[in-house]
């Protein structure tokens, strides 16, 4: 298959971005998801991650215990957008062109890349899954909404396999393609049933208030494609779950 | 009608406590419900006060846009216990003996206190009520679970008449008799249907991870046990509304 990470890619600055949230002067500590950078001591590493040691309302969780509720349907509008891909360092991030969005609870949210964790970051009844997508958008405010979606190993996800063949190997090293189109919408379950809490970035500054909705319903990947992910960041790229505390969780 | 109010009053050395909850350090710095060092401010006195100002599930709110859910009921074992009053400068706090205690979702929180506000601090859709009594309780691990009861004005509160009665009128002034009871139960309004999200305490330090339920139906007092309380502290005892962010409000 060709490739189109570009000969003369783009190498940011640092190689210790976040996630893909911009977050003002969050960027600027090292971090990572093992030893004396890793999740157990992100809140002493700068004291802007300092919500990451001393935030109530963190993420990821063990989603259980859940209250049944009449949650709304989520209304998805996405669509198509050029392959735009850069490994930060942590993830590889998709970013989206203006024009999918999601409207929940008459809230709208503009959305604004996908990325991906190995092994998942959050659970389901105390179920790791072995890879989960993070769809991030954002209102007009600022205020985000992150949609997590689990996989389960199985058939080829047809719906990533652009990004996968351009997955740029390097820190900060991009692959973009006017004439390539990923579509977010082919990536969701068929069955948009999701559990609803609040909840933090998963990585620093592990800013709070984030609406998070979860996808009941895995999607399968390969078991190459959960690997390739996997063995591009050299291990796991998750961090352990965080305390509900006071927190419901809505199904 | 007789008062208990020791004449030998117990005047503690700080004018300027918690709203009734313990917590390292945070009573350090004063605070009030207006001016320099109002709600507005709360965030700048004292480092140990920041999430008055930074956080992002803060208490009290306005409870609207709710969620149907099925919330399960909430146990109550209240017991009567001996009057203990203190007047914390920042509100009329009474004391609960060991034995009251909460079971919800298979949890149970002892219950500490109960203290008011005036006017209320919650909103419910948009209204303020004339009064709002807390219900403080604390599990084994420390977490808080708070109940909100909201008053109208109408008939006088026969179940908080002896507590009204031996209101310390001193910031400081410690009101405690072991042959009167008060008994928590007696406070609750006929209907125990709730509202339930996270949040903080109403006051600094305005710790998050707390749990709160405001029960949907008001009780009643009577215009002048309002006053007397609004009275005791010159004026209004009640934090603005914070924004609601990414909780989810369930009904």
């Amino acid at each position: 298959m060709k490739k189109y990470i570009k000969q003369a890619s783009i190498v940011l600055g640092s190689a210790c971005l976040s996630a893909g949230i911009a977050f003002a002067g969050g960027g600027n500590a090292h971090w990572g998801y093992s030893g004396a950078q890793g999740p157990a001591n992100w809140g002493n590493l700068s004291p802007e991650f300092e919500m990451c040691a001393k935030g109530k309302n963190q993420s990821p969780i063990n989603i259980t215990s859940t209250i049944e509720s009449e949650l709304p349907p989520i209304t998805f509008s996405y669509a198509a957008s050029p392959l735009d891909v850069i490994n930060n360092g942590h993830t590889i991030k998709a970013s989206m062109a203006p024009g999918s969005s999601i409207t929940v609870e008459g809230h709208t949210y503009e959305l604004k890349q996908v990325h991906w964790h190995t092994p998942s970051e959050n659970h389901i009844d105390g179920r790791s899954f072995p890879m989960e997508a993070h769809f991030v958008h954002a209102d007009a405010e600022g205020n985000l909404a992150v949609i997590g979606i689990m996989y389960v190993k199985g058939r080829e996800d047809a719906s990533i396999v652009d990004i996968w063949n351009n997955m740029p190997a390097k820190t900060g090293e991009v692959s973009n393609n006017a004439d390539v189109t990923v579509n977010p919408m082919d990536m969701l379950p068929t069955n948009r049933d999701y559990y609803r809490f609040n909840g933090s970035l998963t990585t620093p500054p592990c800013s709070e208030g984030v609406r998070w909705m979860v996808m009941k319903d895995p999607v399968e990947a390969s078991a190459e494609q959960v690997e390739k992910f996997h063995s591009s960041f050299h291990g796991d790229t998750n961090r352990p779950i965080q305390p509900v505390n006071a927190r419901p969780i809505l199904r």
